[in-house]
């Protein structure tokens, strides 16, 4: 499957009181990525002019191996799902040196018209500019 | 449903480009909101001596309404399910000013012996203290 | 001299790996304190409707001993100095326990015009909101 | 002067209601370059079994224009001086797009034997460890 690698390196404030990396930054982790791999979408002008919002819907995410400091983090960012009103992505977090995978994650979004506060369709140009990530191989 | 109530007010900090609470920003309100409900298990002596974690499985969270700065949010946090190996907590955010459902996550857990690096399950002393927690009504 | 108090417990995604709170933490908790201290400035409705903003301009602020997972941290906020241009903010960083000092920084400000993307001087309704902070005491 | 130079790209997390990077989060920037200049010195053994620790003690940062979302920020971090007990590191945060300078900070620690948990002072191996960072140029 086609998918976009982003590599992050664990640093000392990534960390919580077991010296894993703390849940909530792997978030952070997920969007850095995510931005990424739709890099064309997000600055994209006319998704800029037409304050087009891709606002999560849910995320699941599941938490397989602890990363500590120093571990070099590649995150896998592919897309599951093109549904009509939802795009889910999925995300794999491998530990660089040995493979293993440390969580992986499904994030939904919809997209939003910030002009007029609600949901669109994920039709047209739109859709067009979500089956055009940047990938690799 | 006995449950515990945490409040916490949006800061400019906590807002992300679209002007509304990064997505992962609530994880760190979720954990400060378990930390209340767990008080007397985080803080417990024994599970400081033996080295007990509570690490996290899986979360599954849904984003239903954005928040804002100066919004007051207000997290219940209950006890769902309590297994053998896993514990499942439900937390479920909403606007104190109209009570507006902002997100709703499950948060699993399992407890680790840090000592020997391996999990153990929730039984005796562990489960005596999980079902224990600090609850308000 | 007049000033505002606000608690904050520290947490474990606080810390870093010498499991003290991280130093970029310390200013979320600064500006936390700050908002507080200064609610009546940033929820007036005037500053809102003209859109000035206080931007920082420089933070000073000097590490005196390590805060851990538990500690309550009170944070003294008051006025140190309001000059022509340049607003600045005096805080103190306590253990709750102990009083033991744990970081002091103080915090400059301008206020900026963002609808014309320039600095203003502190006077007139500014200057006037400027002085009235929320004060304990 | 001797540097060591990381880029930073601004995401939407970085971000406060004004739009610009908050202040706290180039602390987290800085000590991300700092952890890329001062590699050889975090990752060695010697430090790592005697459990030396680099706390620091001052932070003082000048904002100087905001940085906002898709902005690369250069960061360049030097030694500006190594005292017999403090170490102080000069680090520039500069616009990749057009040189202008966002903000500018100097950072001073101490060592500590976490062991004895007391300062020493930066002299024999310390010493040569900390004159000895990755460079550029």
């Amino acid at each position: 499957m086609k998918h976009k690698i982003t590599e992050i390196v664990v640093r000392s404030f990534h960390l919580d009181m077991y010296m894993h990396v703390n849940n909530a930054r792997y978030l952070e982790f997920l969007e850095e990525a995510r931005w990424n791999y739709y890099a064309k979408v997000y600055e994209n002008e006319w998704i800029a002019q037409e304050k087009i919002a891709f606002i999560i819907h849910n995320i699941n995410i599941t938490y397989r191996s602890p990363a500590v400091v120093g571990d070099t983090i590649v995150i896998h960012t592919s897309l599951k799902e093109l549904g009509n009103v939802k795009l889910t992505v999925y995300q794999k977090l491998v530990q660089k040196s040995n493979g293993k995978v440390i969580a992986e994650a499904e994030v939904s979004f919809v997209a939003v018209d910030m002009k007029k506060n609600r949901p669109i369709g994920l039709k047209g140009k739109v859709r067009e500019l979500l089956m055009e990530p940047e990938m690799e191989g």
